[in-house]
C-alpha cells in the first residue's frame, strides 16, 4: 500500500492493542436488553410511553429537523416552551436550548470568558468543559478536586473578568461540588459562577429541580448553570440557566449556538415529556437517590471500594484497566450492564466500574445487580 | 442593582444596539409559515411523511434519547445501520454518527491533528472548522478563500502531519471549493484533505451523493468528509466518513465523539428516511440546483448582485447591515423568508440576504420569491 498521511493511525492503534486500551462500538438492540445500570436515564424516562409521544408528535407537527440556526429558521414555539418550563422549573429566569450539553458547555465558557478572563476550573471536570475552556481563550487554571480555598488563591488577585467552573456532581465519581461554599468564594473575589448540573437535574434539589436548587443558588444574578437533556430528562440536547441578560448574551455571541441547527423537535418533545412527568411524579428524583445509597450499602457490604453516591452515580474501584474491562464484561456476561472507565476517559488514571442508579429499579433488581458485581470482582 | 460579575454584559448589549446588531429569537408556528428561502431544508424532506414517521417510529421503538456515550450504552443498531448507509452512499468505507456536523467537525480536526501539526484553513470556512483548529491545538494557518496555490506554500516544508480543511460548499456564499486541485496540492505535499460537505450532500454528485462524489475523490484513502445530517437529510446530527482506521481513531480519541451523548433515535430515524427517500428519488438533487440557478438567474436579471450559485445557496449583496436587516424584515412581511447574514457571523464582514432553494419549490414561488426581493430591495 502507498503511503497515506494517515500511517502514523496504525501506529497509534497499535500502542492501544498493546496497552489493551482499544475502544469499540457494540449497538444494542432495542429488546431483550441486560439488567441497565451503565445508561445515564437515572429517571427511567427516555421508554417511558409519554416521553416517547412526545418525541413522536413533535416530529410529526414540527418535522424531522429544525431546518437552520435558531437565528434564522431553527426556533419553534416548542423551543420557546421548553425554555419556559425548565428556566421556572429550575428557579431560573431564562433558559437558552443548545443541541448537546457538550455545545451548552462550549458555548458558556466561550461566551463568558474570553481573552484576559481567568477561569478556575475543576481537576475532575467534564471533558465539555475542559474544551470550553481551551476554545475560549481565557487563562484557565485547573484547581484541585473539590477545594474552594484553592479556587479563592486562584481567582485572589487577577484584575479582569473571572469565573469558577464545576460539575454539580463529578461524572466519574458521582461525587458532589461544594457548591455554598464556592460560590462565597466567587462572591468574595467577584468572580462569576458556572455549574453544570448534568448529573443534578432530576436528581436533586425539590422534586429535582437540581443541584442549583438544593444549594439555595438557583437564580442569583451571579449564578450560570448548564444542563444536558439526555439523562434525567430521557432526550438529547442541553441547556444554558442564568439571568436574562447572561441568556441574551449568548444568542447573540456564542458561537455553538448561532452557527449549529438547532435542537431537533422531537428531541425538544421528549425533553418537554420528561420534564412534565418529572414534575407531575416528583418522588422519582428521591428515589434515585434511594437506589443509588442501596447499590453502594451493598457494594461496601461486599467488601468493595466504592465512592459514597451524592447522587445517581457509584463508582466502584478496579485494580487495573484491564481488570476493569474483564469485569464489566462479565457482569454483562451475567446479565447486568455497567459502565467500566478507564484512562484516558478519567482525569485522575484510575479505572472503575461506574454503576448508576434508575428511580424504576426494584429492589430485586438492585440485589441482583449487587450480587453480579461481587461475584465478578477481580481478586486482589 | 449591586455590582454583578455579568455587568460587562450590558456595555457589550449597549454597544451591539448602537451598532444595529442585536439579534433576537423569533419562535415560528407549526403552521401558516411564509415562503421558506431561509432554511437549510435543501430538498424538502424535513416534513415529509416519511421521514417524520421514520423519527417518530424510530422514538417509539428506541426511546427518546440514546441514553450514554455512544461508547457506553449510546449506540443502537439503528446507529450501526445508518452509518453503513450513509457510508455506502457517499462511497467511503466507513462513516461515524455524531450529535451534529459541529461536532464532527470538532471530532475529525481534534482526532486527526494535534500539537505539531499544521492545518491550512481557508479563509471562509464554517465557524465549527474554525473552532476544531482552535481545539487541536495544531498550528493553523487561515489560506485565502479558494486558492490551491497558497494552501501548497503553505503545506509545503511543514515537516510534521498536515492537513488541508474546506467547507465544499462556502455556506455563506454558495460558492465551490476547487476540491480537485486541492486533493492534487494535497498529495503532492503528503497532506490529508478534509472536506466539510455540509451544504454538499444531497445536492452535488450523482443524486446527491455530494461534493466529493462529483469530484471523484470519495473514498480515497487519503480523504475524509464531514457532514450534517441537519440539511438535506431534513434531521439533526452529523457524520464524519473516511477510511476505517480513521473512523476506528475517531471512536478511540475524538473527545466530542467519546464523551457526548449519541444522536437521539429520533433524529437517527429522520435521517435514515431522508437518506432512502434521496436513494429512491435521486432527481430532487438536480432539482434543488435548478432552483437555486432559477433564483440567481431572476435576482440578476433584477439587476440585484449575487453569486452565481455552485449548489443551493444563493447569496445576494447588501449595502449594510442595516439594510440587509430591513430588507430580510420586509420580504418576511411580504410572505417570503430569507436568510440575513451580516457582521460579526460573516467572515469578510460583507452582509448579504442568503436564500436557499429548495427542491420543492414550484416555478410560481421562484417567480415570487424574486419578485418580492427585488421589489423590497434598498435603493442604492
Ligand atoms: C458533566 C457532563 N457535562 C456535559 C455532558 C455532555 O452532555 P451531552 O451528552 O448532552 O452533550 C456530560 C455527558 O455527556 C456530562 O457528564
Ligand atoms: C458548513 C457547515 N458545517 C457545519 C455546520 C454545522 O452543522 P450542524 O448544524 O449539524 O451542527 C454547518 C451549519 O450548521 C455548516 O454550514
Amino acid at each position: 500500500m502507498p503511503a497515506t498521511p494517515f500511517d502514523w493511525i496504525d501506529d497509534e492503534a497499535r500502542r492501544r492493542a498493546d496497552a489493551g486500551l482499544v475502544r469499540r462500538l457494540r449497538p444494542r438492540e432495542a429488546e431483550a436488553e441486560p439488567l441497565d445500570l451503565a445508561s445515564n436515564d437515572y429517571l427511567g424516562l427516555t421508554r417511558h410511553p409519554e416521553v416517547t409521544s412526545a418525541a413522536a408528535d413533535a416530529a410529526r407537527r414540527w418535522g424531522g429537523g429544525a431546518t437552520g440556526s435558531r437565528l434564522v429558521t431553527g426556533s419553534t414555539a416548542l423551543h420557546a416552551e421548553l425554555e419556559r418550563e425548565l428556566a421556572a422549573f429550575c428557579g431560573f429566569e431564562a433558559a437558552l436550548v443548545l443541541s448537546s450539553g457538550y455545545a451548552a458547555n462550549l458555548a458558556a465558557l466561550t461566551a463568558l470568558t474570553g481573552r484576559g478572563a481567568l477561569i478556575a476550573s475543576d481537576a475532575g471536570n467534564h471533558a465539555s468543559i475542559v474544551d470550553g475552556c481551551r476554545l475560549s481563550r481565557a487563562e484557565t487554571a485547573v484547581v484541585p478536586h473539590a477545594d474552594p480555598e484553592a479556587v479563592r488563591k486562584t481567582l485572589r488577585g487577577h484584575g479582569g473578568r473571572k469565573l469558577a467552573v464545576t460539575d454539580s456532581v463529578f461524572s466519574v465519581d458521582g461525587d458532589a461540588a461544594p457548591l455554598a461554599a464556592l460560590a462565597a468564594v466567587c462572591r468574595a473575589e467577584g468572580a462569576a459562577l458556572l455549574v453544570d448540573d448534568a448529573h443534578g437535574l432530576g436528581v436533586l434539589g425539590e422534586g429535582g429541580r437540581g443541584a442549583l436548587d438544593a444549594a439555595g443558588l438557583a437564580g442569583d444574578a451571579d449564578v450560570v448553570a448548564t444542563l444536558t437533556l439526555s439523562k434525567s430528562l430521557g432526550s438529547q440536547g442541553g441547556a444554558v440557566l442564568g439571568p436574562a441578560r447572561v441568556i441574551d448574551h449568548l444568542v447573540n455571541t456564542a458561537r455553538t449556538f448561532i452557527f449549529d441547527t438547532g435542537l431537533a423537535p422531537a428531541a425538544v418533545g421528549a425533553a418537554l415529556g420528561g420534564l412534565r412527568l418529572l414534575r407531575r411524579e416528583p418522588e422519582r428524583a428521591l428515589r434515585a437517590r434511594t437506589v443509588a445509597t442501596a447499590l453502594y450499602e451493598g457494594l461496601t457490604a461486599a467488601g468493595l471500594t466504592a465512592v459514597r453516591p451524592d447522587a445517581a452515580v457509584v463508582s466502584v474501584r478496579a485494580p487495573s484497566a484491564d481488570a476493569a474491562v474483564r469485569w464489566a464484561a462479565d457482569c454483562r456476561t451475567a446479565g447486568t450492564a455497567v459502565g467500566c472507565f478507564r484512562p484516558p476517559s478519567v482525569p485522575d488514571g484510575i479505572s472503575r466500574l461506574r454503576l448508576t442508579a434508575r428511580a424504576d429499579l426494584t429492589d430485586e433488581q438492585i440485589a441482583r445487580a449487587v450480587e453480579t458485581v461481587r461475584r465478578t470482582a477481580p481478586q486482589s
